[in-house]
């Protein structure tokens, strides 16, 4: 049986519980949209995927699945969950089952409102929250409700962009504040069903935070619920944490795996005040909380892969000692491979003329030593050419690629332009950038492929005969040309 | 040699390079305010010390290096430094070295408004920073500097409490909750110097943000400097980093150790904006970044203990390879210690009484059933007794303990209420509350302790049997008395 994780973020501790439980007779594939993880290191296979909202991703995995023999599916992150319930069919169709919820348990726990109502209407406690800013404050002037409350997305995830405010001019400022954060990072994509109902004002609890492992079969049927007191916490995420042996806490966990009728594990924040408990957040995946679960005994890995095998799971696979108390320690790891790369065209000529200045000090000589104007240069390469930006996964301009993609005559494209920063050398930042622009040089009608390089550049020479490039004649006393035809594929 | 690591915190992996130097040699003992630390298992030995604050601290500190032969200490905390740079001597009289830089090194790091008075002194680049609200308003207001800026605490680490503010309304009132959250936090013993200068405002730069290890040796004497882009951060702690080969970067180091005389390691954030380099923040120890050096060929651990040993240190020891990238992996340790215990004495009787309540109910019968008022109850215990909290490093009670020592004719302690918390038992609170009390009983000129238990509470008697208490006679029909002795320690 080969397992596929997607979206697998940093979560190698679970590769390691499957390949564990799967032994010789299975892989562990990960899947992520940035290969800085040490997941990838980890896993028997690895693959670097289209982001979640390209159009493309889903037939990237089906594909992937399909090539490698996946027999299941599992996703680490809210955002790929609600993509991959919806697609479930065409996985199913290949032969490949997706471990996720149904779209509408994953919208509930998604969308923190939905949260509220529904768990409020299922009679569950659960903070006072607001979806208004005014309702928030004319209950806050009427005494329903007091300071401090937290300020946070509706569509967020764990403690990002979380504010807590003290009065009300704090709380008006968070709300701006929170609204154009909103508009400018990927929760926008979330958001943009319902921009003006996009943030929560929710009371804030003071009591003993608990993490809940609520555990249904893959038919949704309950199997139980494993409590943890929260020790210590580290950005959002459990960092320490104890097994602990409170029945309102596995009643709760039944109550809600019977309203949410979830599959496998429903991850979920509780805070105990006084005698009552209140739900914060649910995920319907695996959260950072499980491997507390699994170092007290627990095994959901190896249920999953018993109930995919149709046999039956013992209790004791999923029963937990208490008063284990866990903690995540620190491990150094080296990561062997490539750091991302985003390339993309640079189509605006003043963002060109900029990236220009920033990558020309690289060249030997620059382009203001040798006399080019860089303003009408940008302006002219943007009209008749094309221009590749090479990022890395934090934005980091890489390499910069300027060619001329409109010799109509001889279908001869013309690289005028290649500079990588040297913080980034010895990543390939060149050779794939290069690879991008003779796919580009096809697209645009091109057959063969120029450029021109000094004689006294060894190294440039030698990699673009790497690259499958040869010296065909002397461009100046000091310089070659270098020429390929260019080959579909 | 045998090396003492003080407030060790979460690094482990600092504890495992000294031991690979060590080897049989000798051992690395931590020494942490809290025992929830992995490093706590991977050290030879560690102790749990009193706060940084407690006038014990550096006695006790004395004590340990003495009786274990401690040959030096390294401190792993920003507020630990100053201390023991002030006690250095103290620790040389009993031939323990104090591996730290001078006081005025470490002040110069620690409080941020003389990081940057200082480097501007000395000619290196540094955000612009206010330590004035209306300063700052002012020069926003005249374009000397722009939006976003960010507040933060003069004498603050890392990111802890630091706002971004994008316009001056944001600005006013993350200036007022800072101030705020100053005074609620331990932030507050630092600031106490000068609490209306406690916060700084400071040029908000958009670059690439790099760290750097500039080691000294312990003569401070420059030696290098190790220069590592941070690819990912995380909780304020580099989280996935590279290194590099900038030599602007070796050079600033080597002016920084120029002007700072640190010894051993300074640990230095940079942003580079376009060709120049800003100091953001310097820390005199070992930092979160240090890792990817030492994943890079680098060998400070080895270099100290070589310097320790009058050794010489050969350059390959501190030489890094360069585009070595690095990652912190999580990995799940069990805690087989104890969670801190902070047993304190309530004096406030509502504070009492909402605690009787709490715990009352873990009894049987409990104190309601037995017809008790519990506000009576908490005054006259708080009037004539004495009332223990335990409660564990993020302050849950996890227990409670009522006593008389009131009996001035027969000298008779009187155990009258103790519960633990049924999700912390396991963890010998009543045991440690038994102690603390007995200890208390003692001070307060008893010379017997005598408690009354349950005939059926089997588990009880054999606890005070354990504790060296004898049944002496039946005080109902359900119950016996428990008597013992008290003896100076």
């Amino acid at each position: 049986m080969n397992i596929l994780f997607t979206s697998v973020g940093r979560r190698s501790y679970l590769v390691q519980y499957f390949k564990e439980t799967l032994g010789d007779s299975g892989e562990v594939h990960v899947a992520n949209s940035s290969s800085v993880s040490p997941a990838f290191l980890v896993a028997d296979k690895s693959v670097v995927t289209p982001l979640i909202y390209d159009s493309e991703y889903i037939s990237f995995l089906l594909e992937y699945c399909k090539s490698n023999h996946i027999d299941a599916v599992i996703s680490l992150f809210d955002i790929d969950l609600p993509i991959l319930a919806k697609n479930k069919e065409r996985f199913e169709e290949i032969g490949t089952t997706v471990i996720v919820s149904d779209y509408e348990t994953i919208e509930i726990c998604n969308d923190k409102w939905k949260t509220f109502c529904y768990l409020k209407e299922k009679g569950i406690d659960i903070p006072v929250t607001f979806i208004s800013l005014d309702d928030a404050i004319s209950s806050l002037h009427n005494g329903c409700v007091s300071y401090p409350v937290m300020v946070k997305p509706r569509w967020g995830m764990g403690s990002i962009a979380v504010f807590e405010a003290e009065n009300e001019e704090e709380l008006r400022i968070f709300y701006a504040k929170t609204m154009r954060n909103i508009q400018n990072t990927y929760l926008k994509y979330e958001s943009a069903v319902d921009i003006e109902k996009s943030i929560l004002i929710q009371e804030k609890l003071k009591g003993q935070e608990y993490g809940l492992d609520v555990i249904d079969d893959l038919n949704c049927n309950y199997v139980t619920t494993i409590a943890k007191m929260k020790y210590a916490m580290r950005s959002g995420e459990t960092d320490c944490a104890v097994t602990v042996d409170k029945p309102e806490l596995k009643r709760l966990g039944e109550k809600l795996s019977c309203v949410m009728h979830h599959r496998a594990n429903l991850d979920v924040d509780v805070f105990v005040v006084e005698d009552k408990c209140y739900v914060l957040e649910m995920n319907a995946r695996f959260g950072g909380g499980y491997p507390f679960s699994h170092m007290a005994g627990v095994n959901l890995p190896l249920a999953i892969v018993k109930w995919l095998n149709n046999e039956s799971v013992e209790k004791s696979v999923l029963t937990e000692r208490v008063n284990i108390m866990g903690q995540k320690d620190i491990q150094m790891v080296r990561l062997q491979i490539e750091p991302q790369m985003n390339i993309g065209k640079i189509l605006d000529a003043d963002e060109a003329e900029r990236q220009f200045l920033y990558f020309e000090k690289f060249l030997s000589p620059t382009l203001l030593e040798r006399g080019i104007d860089i303003k009408s240069y940008a302006q002219k390469i943007c009209s008749h050419g094309a221009i590749l930006s090479c990022k890395n996964g934090i934005e980091n301009p890489m390499g910069l690629l300027g060619m001329y993609v409109n010799d109509k005559d001889a279908y001869t494209a013309y690289l005028s332009f290649l500079s990588v920063d040297p913080n980034f050398r010895g990543l390939h930042v060149g050779k794939e950038m290069m690879k991008k622009a003779e796919k580009l040089a096809l697209e645009n009608g091109m057959r063969n492929f120029k450029l021109e390089v000094r004689k006294s550049n060894i190294n440039g020479i030698a990699f673009y005969k790497y690259m499958g490039y040869e010296v065909i004649e002397e461009a100046t006393k000091d310089s070659y040309y270098m020429w390929k035809e260019l080959k579909e594929n």
